[in-house]
């Protein structure tokens, strides 16, 4: 029997951090990377086999709420390239996942990182492709109307139209400035930490099983980072109610494609994302 | 007969202006709008019945090479969010014209512009719209390797896949350092004006008649806005051949669809390009 | 700054003239142009800026109904060719509008103008290629059973599948010899400019509320001509709603786009209407 | 075991009856109808059990040549609905059978039938229909340029556009007064007749191929019934080359599918093909 | 006129037959071959001119219930190849009909049929075909949870995706060794035959109402054999309620479509289902 | 950081073993599984951190040849479904992988282990869904006209029709009795080893060239598992031309999917595989 391989190297990439006293925090800016990665019990079997670092991603200049307009997400990507080039080049690592919701920089980081040879995954990305592993539909569960469109644009851009069943609203949206919200997304986990209802779980399970009744869904992700906590959860609602769906969260399912292309040692195509003077060309391309 | 209507105001904004000794100029940096706006004469006809503005574009960080990566064009279209949005604020302007191949930042430029109630259009979208009312399908020609890619993924984003019959490649990239170019791409125009064969034109041909043999296509439009300048030439062989095909660029598809957005009033739907807090909000998204 | 070009020569042609003594009458037929125009002051700024011509569409054979079934549209579609063909021949139009909801004899008409080099276009077409220009899917509002399955084959005919959320009927159909209507489609504009409850209008409104909200419809527009009259004031009541989303109607989506056309110097490709013996043939064509 | 059902009684129409001195003539216009049925040997054993008339067609006003473009299929398929509604009408006929290529006046002609309980069938329609029966992609080989158009915009309509592989030319127009032919499309069968060699049937066994081997046909069907005299020969030469790949005609799979349906006692929809004041109707409509 | 062709001679292959003892009885397993078949009425027109046998089809393994796993249905299938051969084998069939919903062992025996050049139906596969000659889109009312997502996989491999409006489910699973029924399956035809209303045709009603209203079906097909003898019934009410929608069932559809391809002569084209080493290869394939 | 966790176990299972004698071998059928096990070097890294079993397939009745037709593909899917059974029962094993080519009994094995909580996998479906995720489009090469159909099907059932550029075939079937074959298939990797040029290596070069020049591949997959030994060369080959695409097998395939449903803790959807009597189930299943 052969050796063990090289526990392979993570690079994991916050979305952006956010200045102190933004309205909104991913997470504990502070302490070990356990801490300051959220929900991490709920990836810390993923990677107890593997070697991992945590960024915590650029200082977003959006203010202190949170991304959630294609503007936003278009310049929080372009200021996650940097980072993603830097891990690249310092020869530690094997793999680079991009943690977030709507994938913000990431078909660019996928570029920079193919160039390595270092293959780059994100978290809507991944669930997609692992969702369609898993039943013949899937539907997301996102949290407000601009976040809902963020995801709709990377359904079109993946090329899972086909295979995505809908896009469901749970209205939670991230906060911002000018707006004072009745039901600020940040109290719901802390709710059912405390036994409590929480009404956005709620709202998760209706729209759940909503997708799975109405909309044909027969495996349920989640969009925005800030739902991500609610993967155990809904997936234990729906059991209860007789639904055997599978939940997906964006960072089990951005490392475990991160572990997956690691392993079998591929990146992506060259004819995919192009350098700017590839060796060979095509005189065409088709859809 | 009611009065002749306001003559639209455009604001046209080049892609990016390179600086001073770069390899790659879009056109002159210098003198009155007309000579600024490379192939000026080519618009003029519809540039006569409107007001505009020339603004440059923004100084691009990406050195003196053009933009071809999508870490390139995500750059770039970011860094003209702000010219956008100025434009929009200004009150000047019923319309955003946003120059160029590719599409740099033009999502994020209708989002910025539909608040305004003011339309932005861009080139590689307004011409696959026109295209469409040409024909079943249409083929892109398009200048290098890593160029026609972006415009790959600009027909799956615009969801065009069905009507797109094919990218031609005709291998003319823009300057790069680092890389000397047996046939640099701006000695052809120059040729062509001397009487001269252009070898870039002959491969466009070439693309062309196998684009309407091979692939199906049924109109033709040019990608990169260094390709735009082909355009009457590559109709007129084409006609001479006998091929009946319409051939379209960049700069008059994006201005005729401003008019036309301006005429009928409208900019985008708001539920396509949604703000952060909107009046409404949708329980759910299909494709 | 260049001269402004000639304005523009439009023939617009009304879908049929009934006879006297029909039961339903698009518009008027005496006076100036302007009043047998119906809606005339809907489009009048788009009408500003260019000569127009309207020819009343020939008398149709189907008796004192309107034109609903495929067979009427077929029989419809026909007739009006020779004056489609008349138009061109006399040199005196720029580009040629077919009005009406079904477009009938559109794609006919088409290949007789571009033998001439004049852009044709109609009402159902123009609505669908400028809604896929605003936002991702859009909904028809139609007047019947029997006009909305023609509008089905139209989405079908010109590929917009993938962009129709759906077609909504709101029962409204064009008066028939030998039915009596309880709420006769003549009467709902007259009540609504006297100040009253128009029923189809309300309608209109339950019906694209629904589209936008089950349907994932992003932008609405009008089926039948005889419904066109509902666009402002549908549009007025949606953004009362909250809701932000373009209402579209055929008269002006067809003489804007002919206005484009013409712009823009193309009327259709030579590929996709060839004439009977064309100077080039390919050898296969693919979908 | 129950008695035989009465046999079916059919109607089948000619495309059209060309006036005397016509350039093209599909068939003789006199003597008994087996005579007057082009090609009655392929048809007659599917014809042997049923009690079949043969009407003429109307005589088109398109003057002496043939029908290729879409206004010329548009007129006379509107010129084929007196016949279908007398047809039906009369009580003589379970279905009608709507002879020739391009299909004039097929969906019309259904739209009438079905009121009637009497299904209405046509030969390129049946032809695609079958055709997907047999294998995952079916070719069309057609004459004319401008008839593998028509041919086109019938996949398109009738929706078999992802199982149609190619359209295959082989350029023997029908005639048309004020060209000369060189190699006139009527001398081709009896070429073969005569045991010469067809260079009609050699471009059809050409363009089978390619279809076959590049395009991914895997049936082939027949586009103007000017070529449907091909079948057996065409069949035969593809057998001998080691290609198992079935040819279809027009008339039998017509005939075929009405008898089909006879037997079935199916006309078509009426939600597909509604009366102008049907009992039910839906509020929407989907693709 | 011709002679009458030889009347075509049918195997019909019933799906499975079960031991005594068995919950589940799809017919009588003796007497004449008219009581054997279930529901013989409805289809003995269509059989009236021809020649047939009926075989009981295999006994299953599967134990004393019904067929409706994925794994059930493979194993039937398999057994049911070697009756399949046979009967190709014994030169005394002119086409083969398998009986049953699901379409177990369909496309294997139709690879072995068509070696004989012998025509092979299955009853799912039959109705797809001809719904889709009667209207744009069709529905599957279907038994069971578990029988739903055997046509649901069918629908797939059958590349109906597009046509298929929905698959409705009525809930009336076949009996299955260690379930208690409340409204056993085979109660429910009795019911109605003593006159009393069948819960079974009610929901069968309430499903195919739905798929109208909602789902966009213009034609209804049955799934499950067991579910076959409501058409009529299931007709009569749609029609009464004024829904002009044709319903099919599979004894009748396959019946129908082995005379149609018998009479054209044609059984599958050799390229979908090649021999193991076919004359003539394909260096490639497309979708 | 947490404790590692467990080695997952995989069940391996081999198509199918053949009898002594037989005319294709997959394998050494004697010694350590790492001997019984094709290519075993090429999955050793990704085996290295995992338990396994290798279990040698049923004993195929289909003779001593290869598995290629549907028939045989279904008959060898049925058998080795008991395998996948006991597997589960035995608690033994946290993933199945059931290796080869085709797929055979891959859906209904995957219906089995779910109820279990035990993911399946396999080689054909596991490279299809890693493929997209590194390329717009995949082709595979495989080796026979007959295996390429088998490979068609499943792209079509596995719904990657939009993915797959096309199926390439280097035509090295399977042996089979009655058939000599000039250059038989084991040769082929026997040659190369010794240094020796392999048409079947040169063959799939050329192939996989042509699905990147003109079908627009972007990644390689292998179809049977006879020619799972290319893929290094391959690669290699394809390198050192300049096309960097990669080149996929199924065996480190299936068993890298393996590992991420393990690591996930999923297997499968209950509702795309439901058991016979779900808890819940659905009133409609739309596509």
């Amino acid at each position: 029997m052969s050796e063990p391989s090289r526990r392979p190297r993570l690079q994991l990439i916050l979305p952006y951090s956010q200045p102190r006293g933004a309205l909104y925090q991913g997470g504990s800016t502070d302490g070990p990377k356990e801490t300051r990665l959220p929900n991490y019990d709920m990836v810390a079997p993923l990677l107890a086999d593997v070697a991992w670092d945590l960024h915590p991603g650029p200082i977003g200049p959006h203010g202190p709420g949170g991304v959630e307009t294609r503007e936003e997400f278009a310049i929080v990507g372009v200021q996650r390239l940097p980072i993603v080039r830097e891990a690249c080049e310092s020869g530690r690592y094997d793999a680079i996942v991009m943690l977030g919701g709507g994938d913000p920089g990431f078909q660019e980081g996928r570029e920079i990182g193919r160039r390595y040879g270092i293959p780059v995954t994100a978290c809507a990305n991944a669930q997609m492709h692992i969702a369609t592993m898993l039943g013949n539909k899937f539907s997301i569960i996102d949290i407000s109307e601009t976040h809902n469109m963020s995801a709709y644009y990377l359904v079109v851009q993946y090329r899972f139209t086909a295979q995505c069943a809908s896009i469901r609203n749970i209205d939670f949206p991230l906060p911002r400035p000018g707006f004072i919200d009745d039901r600020p997304l940040a109290a719901e986990q802390p709710k059912l930490q405390r036994g409590e209802t929480s009404p956005m779980l709620e709202a998760a399970v209706t729209e759940a099983v909503a997708a799975i009744e109405e909309d044909g869904a027969e495996v349920i992700m989640l969009g925005c980072s800030a739902a991500f906590w609610l993967r155990p959860h809904l997936q234990q609602r729906l059991a209860a109610m007789g639904w055997d769906v599978p939940v997906l969260e964006g960072y089990s399912a951005a490392i475990a494609q991160a572990k997956l292309l690691t392993g079998l040692g591929v990146a992506a195509s060259g004819l995919a994302l192009p350098v700017d003077r590839p060796k060979k060309w095509r005189r065409k391309k088709t859809f």
